[in-house]
């Protein structure tokens, strides 16, 4: 068997209020990240900007930006210099009135290895994203890099094993999950710990059904106020190809979180747990319905 | 919102040497846990006998019985006198040289409301599932009965997101789990832990993924000697439908496990967290392809 290995760090911070402080911020973690030996580098979901889904107002499509564009010659110049693939996530503009929550990864040269627009989007009270963003329309590709083939989904898409599955499938040799998910502080402490405890549950079981790392970068910080208020939980992850959890930040500290993995234990938990070699492909046709109707 | 309940009780324990003493035990069970107001008792897999499978031995095809047959006539008669749903799990000779891992459902009036058989056979050192089952070939339907609509999946199901799923759309109201799993005495300590916790964890994922309860019954004690042989590890569990752990068993006893399950957390779960509103079943079709090749 081959050793490769990726030394991944990810960041998780509490946002600034504008993208220019965001950025610049950014670029002091990836040069710190980079100096402790990184050789990838996973960003939380919408890093640029506070989370404006939490309210419907037309001019926060103001905060969107085409790809490529401002922030994508930011990072991929980051990304060349400090010799980095960089997983980024930002606020598409696509068009006049068309716009995707969409992940850009930049390889180590500089170049955009590919783009991931986030599949399933969300919509409840405080996040409003089905306001903003158009359901992605690139499925569930892995992107090739120098590194290796990533995975890469976004927050909401981490509920939904068909989005793991897919990219395992499609030959991710890791799940990468920038997010962006909080406590509602009305919530009893139970019920945030029931949250936090099954977000960190379904991210791991990806890992497990398809024996794959899986890392998650969060937010932390509280964000705006009164009933529009999220508590952002932090506790950005990474976790192996059994679902062991290798290292996770707190809820409210901002961190560079980083791990060594190796790659070649998908090979050996996919030999004692061959999953793959078993699925039902005869009896899956009806996993394409909405519901299965009696 | 309705408010109903399922008193449901999980039979662990270590298996006796031959059918007949195994059901006289699990029936003084039954008792016991009808006696506590249970109405609905899961068993764990291919309870009549020791886990055969640890060999591939040609004798052991006796094991197999007819459905209707002694044991379901058995199970009846206990599911009426004591007004139980009982789950059981067998050995099923469907005829000569065609046998099935099944598990039954009875209603409470003795009558079979159902069965289902097992859809994914695992086969690996002493578990050589594939040479004595054939793959179901009902397919991931629930079963209807009195106090509610039950998906039953046997042991390696529990590793398929896939199977999880197809039951929920499908109706189910709580998945329940049969099954048989154990460590290798070979392996180090940290290796079985994480073993069982990835097996927890892949379990809590399908309640979280599908809002659904779910509960996993497995045996307990060592069978098999030196290289054939496996410590099932117990840890049955019932656990609700965020994936919250609502009760455990420990790994080495025989126990009853018994829980009220409130199913109408399903409605409350699924609108807080409404996974089924937004699943991509435009972009889900190649979960019917073995692997996406590039």
């Amino acid at each position: 068997m081959t050793s490769r290995t990726i030394n991944l760090a990810l960041i998780q911070s509490q946002c600034f209020d504008n993208a220019d402080e965001n950025r610049q911020y950014i670029k002091t973690q990836l040069k710190q990240a980079a100096a402790n030996n990184a050789e990838l580098v996973l960003l939380q979901e919408l890093h640029n900007t506070p989370y404006f889904c939490i309210e419907e107002k037309p001019s926060n499509f103001d905060l969107a930006e085409t790809i490529p564009g401002e922030s994508t010659e930011f990072f991929s110049a980051l990304a060349k210099e400090l010799s980095l693939v960089i997983v980024c996530s930002l606020f598409e503009k696509r068009s006049a009135g068309l716009y995707h929550n969409t992940a850009v990864v930049f390889d180590k040269d500089g170049s955009i290895a590919g783009k991931y627009r986030k599949m399933h989007i969300p919509d409840d009270p405080g996040f409003y994203e089905k306001y903003y963003f158009t359901p992605g329309d690139l499925g569930f590709s892995p992107i090739q890099t120098s590194i290796g083939k990533l995975g890469v989904l976004i927050c909401w898409d981490q509920w939904f094993p068909e989005a793991a599955r897919l990219m395992a499938l499609a030959g991710a040799e890791i799940l990468l999950y920038p997010t962006a998910i909080g406590w509602d502080p009305n919530d009893s402490e139970q019920e945030q710990q029931r949250q936090l405890d099954a977000w960190t549950t379904i991210q791991r079981s990806h890992a497990i059904a398809n024996g794959l790392a899986v890392a998650s970068c969060n937010r932390c910080g509280d964000e705006g106020n009164g009933e529009l208020s999220t508590r952002f939980w932090g506790n950005s992850f990474i976790c192996g190809p059994q679902g062991e959890m290798l290292t996770q930040a707190a809820s409210n500290t901002n961190e560079i979180l980083q791990y060594t993995i190796e790659l070649e234990k998908t090979e050996s938990v996919r030999r004692i747990w061959p999953y793959l070699r078993d699925r039902r492909i005869d009896a899956y046709q009806d996993l394409n319905k909405r519901l299965i109707d009696q």
